[in-house]
């Protein structure tokens, strides 16, 4: 008999059931090939349409432009913090960052291999617990970036900022992508590892758009170009075909559920109930987000001491609710409330969180 | 009810049916966690024991020395084509390549961004049917490289070539790590692609000898350096979890079986089946290799006509008989026989082979 926890870990994270359950049912012979999915040849038509399902999957439910490029590659955001400078820059002209913590601050140091790096905003004077208002990119840079959710600090932006000129705007959303309804044509590349938001470690989504392709130099090594993985529609090598499928599973439970429009709802719902439970507190839990900066995906909250938060974490470990420990640049409590992460999940942390405040306050 | 084909595929391939079965078991539920391997956080200690125990593998079955390190990556041997020349260049020294195929080119082409190639040996005059014969390399290069078996071509070095002085010798062995013994301390690099020998798609297994980390440039992206993925045992960001413990699940299977020595056993065994066939055609079927270049685990084979192949590749398949086209640049037919691929699954080819010979000759 299989006891499922509510799994609020970071990332990798939880999995829509249905997808986990269907995975299961045809691990050993995918749609009466005899084969597993992870046993498909990359070039074979069963795998092809699987390739196919899942771009498209991105596409309607985002709604991507035609003259966006949807690609699945591999390597984490990690990758993509050098391989954001190495195919936007431009005619040695400054790369702009807004530094919003721990994520943002490796994309900055990857991309100063390439050339000058302006951080135009930072919110590091108050521990990354606010994204920085009126945001002033130049409208002279190679390309503008930002973080869109801080997973460490549990702050997202609620609005873009603007990006003068035609310099494209480059964000990380790997923990907030398909979060909430945006428009992709306020960005020149979107990237997101899969394992927080929509799918298991191993693979990343990278949505680009295609006039911003051939500034790549020409000497740079072939699997570093995003034209590379555009030209063979993210079949250049083998691709993560295992990793890409779950994507497309994931994307098949969100589609049922009403698309972006609907879940946005949904984690708007998630993270009331959570935050409720800090403003209505009396100063017990205190969020680490100001109010106007506080994420949908991950809720970060202290406890008066740091031995009651050891032991909220404990507990709540016990009752199987998993993975709440916040990250140690905060401490505290972290609850990573993705798109897979049920309403009950959250109901049931509410109910742990208001019980031990009574207890132990 | 599972009906399971017998998988060609030269990779992604076939993988151990009791690893396939553990896996689909534990889908749900790993180990009473109540999340799935893809659901742990990559910083979990379930995860953590995971990870050890797949290093801890690849270490006993192929009897690694202290003093290599085993990593896993993304991106497939096609990403290691430029990290090789990029962590192991050498103050402007040439890097020696021997051209056996398809893949030795594209290892070629991208060391080429990096400095001087010189290309020592190749069989490219005959359509790369054979792997050189005395392999000459210098004393005073950067490194040398080599690809252990063309998948393509299906070739293999049966004895590797000397590399003089304290040269390392580089080897992309993704379609034949762990087919048979070797001996580690002959090579500085090895790597392969998990997905035809070990795994599935979207994890790398690199071996790398430790006095070869401190090469690459200091001015490289993160992501790029061997030595930061030893310092951080592979865990810098959010590896491939699912696809590293698949190949644990492999490799265990492989240790019940009796580890490298018998499996080798196994492939000698399957492999003499299938030349056998070829052998005693009377040239009915063909075989692209030279006898002494043949590989344990990919066997190419042309018949009479591109028509009769055509018939024999569709009969094949419709007896449950997958994967077995060959590649454009052979033609004809391709078995690739990987470690996962039983010795039934051969038998049963072989007597296919036989009664389609007398049917159509």
């Amino acid at each position: 008999m299989t006891t499922r926890v509510y799994n609020f870990y970071p990332g990798p994270a939880t999995l829509p059931l249905p997808a986990l359950k269907k995975a299961q049912k045809d691990l050993l012979d995918f749609n009466g090939t005899g084969m597993s999915v992870m046993e498909l040849s990359h070039r074979s038509k069963e795998y092809a349409k699987i390739h196919l399902e899942a771009k498209s999957l991105v596409r309607e439910l985002m709604g991507v432009p035609d003259d966006y490029k949807v690609l699945w590659l591999q390597g984490g955001a990690s990758t993509q913090f050098y391989m954001v400078p190495l195919n936007l820059q431009k005619n040695g002209k400054s790369m702009e960052y807004v530094n919003t913590g721990t994520w943002s601050k490796k994309a900055i140091k990857e991309a100063k291999f390439y050339g000058e790096v302006m951080v135009v905003a930072s919110s590091e004077d108050e521990n990354f617990s606010y994204i920085p208002k009126d945001i002033k990119f130049s409208d002279d840079a190679a390309f503008a970036h930002i973080t869109g959710n801080n997973t460490i600090y549990g702050t997202e932006y609620h609005e873009w900022p603007k990006v003068p000129g035609n310099d494209p705007l480059a964000c990380d959303m790997s923990s907030n992508i398909m979060d909430k309804v945006i428009d992709t044509k306020k960005f020149g590349v979107i990237y997101a590892g899969a394992q927080k938001n929509i799918g298991p470690a191993g693979v990343t989504l990278v949505i680009v758009r295609e006039d911003l392709l051939d500034r790549v130099p020409e000497n740079t090594p072939t699997m570093q170009k995003w034209k590379t993985h555009v030209e063979k529609d993210s079949l250049f090598n083998t691709g993560p075909c295992w990793a890409i499928y779950m994507c497309k599973l994931s994307f098949e439970h969100l589609k049922d559920l009403g698309g972006i429009p609907a879940i946005e709802k949904i984690n708007r719902n998630k993270a009331k109930i959570l935050y409720d439970i800090i403003d209505k507190s009396n100063g017990f839990y205190r969020g680490h987000a100001k109010p106007d900066s506080r994420s949908l995906m991950n809720v970060t909250f202290n406890l008066p001491t740091p031995e009651l938060e050891e032991w909220c974490f404990k507990e709540a470990s016990a009752k199987g609710l998993i993975g709440l420990k916040g990250h140690r640049s905060v401490g505290g409590m972290r609850a990573s409330i993705y798109n897979a992460m049920p309403i009950e999940g959250v109901q049931v942390l509410a109910e742990f969180l208001k019980e031990f405040q009574e207890k132990n306050q």
